[in-house]
């Protein structure tokens, strides 16, 4: 019996264990920090208030259930002791044939990880709940506010990064102000939010062709956000932000979502990273001189071509390590992992978003329909599916976002 | 215009608001220091993963945003000045016309206040996700632990208090043990959990007649859960509780459902308190000497005979405190308060409860339509309501619980 130790439960751990569930001869242990698997492109909606947590996680052991050759473990990894093939965990080790590193990564502030404090990313839950906490407690304060000046700076939200996530959290941001907020406040209108997302290159998601960032630059700007290209950020502290340009914007908000690092575990490998913290790995998705160990997703930098920090690629992944493992027992030589680029998406608000399916691209309300479907098919787990659409549906209709709740001690 | 202060968003503040909205001649602010309204009575299922927090709270300004004359402020009280009618917060004060203090009750440990952290008990959203997380986190270290004795504290589970709530989490938990984790573990089987409910008194649910608490304790019986009755704790620590009579139960889940004490803002009236701590009112609800303030729900203490802590009392008296008010403002006298109880509820796992309508009992799945029925159309906001029916659909056809989510940092 072969026993595949899986690290980390996201698209990519996820998609290892569902392909090697039932295969004979096989005996998988996912292990992970956190109970759950969340369904990262949906954060956003969490931290503004329009899904609960519940609805974009499942439940490992739920999800894993019906696989009885899959064991799944709450652990914290420490490191690896690759030569006597153990997985160090903080308070045990697990012994592995193959070991699939899939942990992911952690937002980036390139050398200043004090603005962290001030400017929270969105990469977890607790990310996810806390930035909520933020965007609503700073309409409370204003509400209390009598002085015009502090009140400006309590109402401006500051988005730091164009890309996808940026453009999503400024979206739903524009909505917030503008609709679900409206009738709610007494001493200011919640249209005087002022929302500006900064971008360091010339444009917004420079992973889409150049006519659709447009599109979502006009999309934005209909929601009432400002985009600010080509300045980066010099200062970030508790008053705001202080651009590269010198100019300084006094922001009680401020949101980070300008770069990713992989996962510190990469580290403990004791192998080639590339700038971004990720693992060098071969075209097989293995580590060099390694070949039974695999590393993928957010964390794996392929040699020369890097690939997006998407699901999809994670996902693909996956399946392909999966699907490699099963040939090693056999031993089979294994074929070059290859992404099939099915196409990108974003969204901008509740009712536009960019498709980019190579020759075939579309903007507006169909391409958010079809952003909406692909995202609910692909949440894990069929109640989750039911209850998501249910939310969406009701939010659609009435403007609401129930989950509005500031929690935390 | 007369300016009234609402303290608090529970079922009795929120009742008040909605009573004095789009009233003439008064304009009114409601002070909480959550910008939710919880509704208290599910907050069980939120600890069971049956439910998201967000599901059974409803954000205070969408409820009150339609009311023009009312106004949501976040805010702590720390104190009143009641001769110079003003309400003291962290970061301000509110003058008013006429007071109303509404702030509820926590749990109470009987001068054993170091018991807390041990044995947490359900009040606040936060309570429930720590309860939540205690409760997954003790199956997912069973799952890791190799000593037998060990994984059998890990699989106990301690309640205290034979009250609705010790009932509602005692049955819920032999529901997860039985049915919802039933595949999910590989190095024991969850029906192994041992689920224990501690009544000091002679019999649990001593607000409802014997007959009906006997059948809540055959139904509780049928779920695995023992019962003990008649013992009280004299002990809890980390590792365990122990009795009254002096047996020692090792447990490392211990929740607390023994006791309420009313919100410490009660005590900065200068007036009678009870044993309790509950403020001790006139049978018009008003502090005696101060016709404009008025104390009521879980905070208040009629004089002679108290009343149940239960969400029908604070709303009913919530109700007679905004005609009140309107009643003053017209010199009217005011006549006594008068509590009419409908009827009493309770459930027991995911499809018992028991029902207590003086001449009329029931008990059983009937019972449960009843509870499950009453508790939908009284959920705050149209939303929620849609939402908790479809996730509980949900989970009574699948046995599943989709929010088990071990969250916090």
């Amino acid at each position: 019996m072969a026993h595949v130790v899986i690290v980390g439960g996201g698209f990519g751990g996820l998609a290892v264990a569902k392909r090697l569930a039932r295969q004979r001869g096989v005996a998988v242990t996912l292990v992970d920090r956190r109970n759950f698997h969340v369904f990262q492109p949906l954060l956003y909606q969490v931290a503004t208030g329009g899904l609960s947590p519940a609805d974009i996680c499942a439940p490992l052991r739920s999800v894993l259930a019906p696989y009885k050759n899959v064991r799944t473990l709450l652990g914290e990894v420490t490191g690896f002791d690759l030569d006597g093939r153990r997985v160090l965990l903080s308070d045990g080790e697990l012994a592995y044939d193959y070991l699939v590193i899939a942990a992911g990564a952690r937002h980036h502030y390139f050398g200043h990880e004090e603005w962290e404090a001030v400017a929270p990313g969105l990469k977890t839950i607790e990310d996810a709940t806390e930035i909520r906490g933020r965007i609503l407690g700073a309409f409370e304060a204003a509400e209390k506010e009598p002085d015009a000046e502090r009140r400006r700076a309590l109402l401006t939200f500051l988005i730091v990064g164009g890309g996808p996530t940026g453009v999503e959290l400024a979206g739903t941001l524009g909505e917030i102000a503008n609709d679900t907020l409206k009738e709610d406040f007494r001493s200011f209108r919640p249209e005087e939010a002022r929302i500006i997302l900064l971008e360091a290159g010339p444009r917004i998601l420079t992973a889409f062709p150049a006519e659709l960032g447009a599109a979502a630059e006009r999309a934005l700007l209909s929601l009432g956000v400002r985009v600010k290209t080509g300045v980066g950020v010099a200062a970030v502290d508790a008053e705001g932000v202080t651009l590269g340009d010198g100019e300084r914007i006094a922001s009680r908000t401020v949101l980070w979502g300008a770069g990713v690092k992989a996962s510190p575990l990469g580290a403990k490998l004791g192998a080639e990273l590339d700038r971004a913290g990720r693992v060098v790995v071969t075209p097989t998705c293995q580590l060099p001189g390694r070949a039974e160990v695999f590393v993928l997703g957010d964390m794996a930098a392929r040699q020369g071509q890097p690939l997006p920090g998407v699901a999809p690629v994670a996902m693909q992944q996956g399946r392909y390590v999966g699907d490699a493992i099963g040939a090693l027992l056999l031993g089979k030589a294994l074929e070059p992992f290859v992404y099939l680029d099915k196409g990108n998406l974003a969204t901008i608000g509740r009712a536009a978003a960019i498709a980019d399916f190579g020759k075939f691209r579309m903007s507006g309300f169909l391409a958010w329909l079809l952003w909406l479907f692909i995202h609910i098919m692909y949440l894990v787990g069929f109640r989750n599916r039911v209850q998501v659409f249910v939310h969406w549906a009701f939010q659609y209709l009435s403007f609401n976002r129930g989950a509005r709740l500031i929690t935390g001690r």
